[in-house]
């Protein structure tokens, strides 16, 4: 086990997904290519460059060691999401859109955390090259949230995530005997999702294309459409069901899909976490159907349909969306706040507080009350038909008091730079909580995040990195103790 | 001790204290006498009706015995706020201001809770005798508070409060023996300061009338004023200066005072949540300044008396207004609302989730990102020098956890009402945290809650009584298994 201070296994690793993300730039490469666009050459130059930083740093940190201590462990998490962002930013700022840096880091960092906040207008006239990356972003970032949220964070004891911990380690239980082999079973179940989605898209009637971005934007909850206009643009029941279903799919823990595989779809349809969080969904879409149909005029049918798929959509953090639900009145402001800050399962693409951790803090609170009343009553804490181990619900309660001061610093600083009350605290929750679109007319699914200041953009990129590796893996690299050996 | 089902102890210190609330109904009817107003027969008859209930249920529930058991501490708590509330919006209903009951039930709440939300315009017309209600309404709530925080809250263990059962049961440390000696000298110290403040405020400029009742309001923490432009109408930097000086001094933990009275003025000096709350008060009030200076376009001197007066009065919950806060721009919004949520010490006459409580929870976020970095660590939380007890994290996290469950229902619950975005989550906030006020044009410090749906008031009044009792003591009683012997 290394030092602290010993990058090597850190770096080599890095170089490593950086040739990975090198070889992911030939797509859109060729499809720009395809397409008769010069941006091919931007994509080719973006890949050959990060090749080759790529290639260096992983043959430069060889060291043969197989295994990284807590610490390294630590630091190549966050290390790994914010050095490949600004690699996968290039191509935004050499093509044709020509971002800033700032803008295409922003675009970068929106995508591989599977955020789905976007600078960039005009998507609809946009070569196939950029719309494919931006796909291509979202797809790559959710699978590494899947195994980093299976394989790391329990191993970290990331805000209560030791309650996963089971799942892979112990002995009696494990689906699969390693990481590698956990997170090569994961990539297949996420590839075959996407594809199945993908045709799902194209049998509904999107073109081909569409369906490949939309297939790895909707499973991996990440919310880039082709279109400025997001699903408004298709304005299609059929196309809306489709991704309805795979956001709520993208939603779920995925090792459950590993035991549904091999035939252990009980626990699946067992899970507690699985049960809340479908509930949460049907309590949210016919509150918001109700309050369309009644209070907004909508028809009984329309209301369900846009609350359906909007409501869902920031739920899971995705961000699509069918309809300008910013502008659904008194009600569906607030609500939408709230799912925002909710999530979907942790184990999965979503982001946010994550459905276990109100599971747990649900539980909590209940055992503190029924202690109010009986002061000498013993009460177990359950999760999941299981006893919660003592050091989950402290590690989750700071998990969510630290959630609420990182959105309580991030809305006030965005609006030190001057940015109105909803824009303010709507774009601090959409970022930590993985999100997308924001409310109110700025950020809300109507407009985008250009017009804001470079400072906010930058400050943005930080939270929706915060949000999207559970706070403590990032915060814990700025206390000094973390570095002494 | 009884059981939970006899209410004989529980009426009869009701009875007590509707006599009390009857006596004290006999000065507004002396001064509207005085000043020859119609209303003293009000006041009167209110006065003489409220004694009969309240002699009435204390005779008929006489048991002679002396102690409680804890349920019936909680349902005396949270019954007497609710029944005292009843009783004191009676002078409202039947004055010259002729409110319906469910604004005079908000108002006496309002007054009761400390938190200084009104439905009443035209004050600087009114009769002395509703300001003077008013004004005695908050007195008396600020008293009822801080002997329920100092010697039911501990006892029953709410949200964290056994940290400060040791100052009152601990043989060694013990202030006072016993809890009516306490409440004895606490009142004593109260009425002192009381008395202070209302002759500061007369040597500042007041007239006599107004700084009696300005005086009851400031101590408590309160708010109500006797004027609807609150300290705008003063405009006198030397009244604010007075005002400011006693809102701290509100804040505080009143049995510190004790301590200092007895010459142990340096426990008041040492203890770290005074230190906190006093840094609280020194970062807001420059951040404010510094945005109002730099941003708003104010003179240095002018920023700096207005962002003082007011970021004070709304973090401890008093709801003065010297200047229209809710227009100072985007920086200003959510500072305003994050105040309004943390409130001041414990054990003093402030609302809101408390300074202490911050301490704990960042103590144990402390801990964990320490324990993260050394697994075997062992790292003990200390709260004003000593060791944290096992049970008061996770009892202060639940708090914190159910606080802010509390404000997001309540926020949708108004938004369902149909009240705008900063409407809905201001006024939440505001009547959860006792502050007064609200931010924007409604229920800002230029409005009244006065255009508000009843519906809407009806659950203001009980997110103050929730926030008042620090929720537990209110929410335990809707659990079924509460009522079972």
């Amino acid at each position: 086990m290394g030092s602290v201070r010993d990058f090597r296994p850190i770096f080599f690793v890095i170089g490593v997904l950086l040739t990975t993300v090198a070889l992911a730039m030939l797509f859109p490469a060729l499809a720009d290519g395809i397409a008769g666009n010069p941006d091919w050459l931007v994509f080719l130059a973006a890949s050959l460059f990060t090749l080759f930083i790529g290639v260096a740093l992983a043959l430069v940190n060889r060291t043969g060691q197989a295994s990284l201590s807590l610490k390294q462990a630590f630091i190549l998490t966050t290390f790994s999401w914010v050095i490949i962002s600004a690699f996968a930013a290039l191509p935004f700022v050499f093509s044709d859109l020509g971002l800033s840096y700032a803008d295409a880091y922003f675009e970068a960092m929106s995508g591989l955390t599977t955020t789905g906040s976007t600078v960039i207008s005009g998507l609809d006239d946009a070569p196939p090259g950029i719309l494919l990356w931006r796909a291509i972003l979202q797809w790559l970032g959710g699978i590494g949230i899947i195994v980093t949220a299976i394989a790391i964070l329990p191993m970290l004891s990331i805000g209560g995530m030791q309650l996963f911990r089971a799942e892979s380690s112990d002995q009696s239980e494990r689906v699969l005997p390693r990481t590698a082999q956990l997170a090569g079973a994961i990539f297949f179940v996420y590839l075959t999702l996407t594809v199945i989605n993908a045709v799902a898209y194209w049998l509904a009637g999107m073109t081909p294309f569409q369906a490949i971005c939309h297939g790895m934007t909707t499973i991996s909850t990440g919310g880039y459409s082709t279109s400025d206009r997001s699903f408004v643009m298709f304005d299609d029941p059929a196309i809306e069901g489709v991704a309805t279903v795979f956001m709520i799919l993208g939603s779920l823990p995925f090792v459950l899909y590993l035991h549904a595989v091999r035939g252990g779809v009980k626990r699946l349809l067992r899970d507690t976490q699985v049960h809340w969080f479908l509930g949460l969904v049907i309590v949210s879409l016919l509150a918001l159907s109700g309050w369309q149909w009644l209070s907004g005029g909508m028809a009984l049918d329309d209301a369900f349909r846009y609350a359906t798929f909007n409501s869902i959509s920031i739920l899971t953090g995705t961000g699509y969306s069918s309809a300008d639900f910013s502008s659904w009145g008194s009600f569906a402001l607030p609500v939408f706040t709230i799912l925002m800050f909710i999530g979907g399962c942790t184990g999965s693409t979503t982001g946010g507080i994550k459905v276990f951790r109100f599971q747990v803090l649900y539980a909590t609170a209940r055992v503190q009350i029924l202690q109010l009343i009986q002061p000498h009553g013993v009460f177990p804490m359950k999760y999941n038909y299981r006893t919660i181990p003592d050091t989950v619900p402290g590690a989750v309660m700071g998990f969510f008091f630290l959630f609420m001061v990182s959105f309580a610093v991030l809305a006030m600083a965005l609006s030190l730079m001057g940015l109105d009350y909803i824009t303010s605290i709507s774009g601090a929750a959409t970022a930590l909580a993985n999100v997308g679109p924001g409310l109110g007319p700025i950020i809300g699914p109507n407009g985008t995040f250009q017009s804001l200041p470079d400072a906010a953009k930058w400050l943005l990129s930080f939270g929706m990195l915060l949000g999207r590796l559970e706070l403590f893996t990032v915060l814990i690299l700025l206390v000094p103790r973390f570095w002494r050996d």
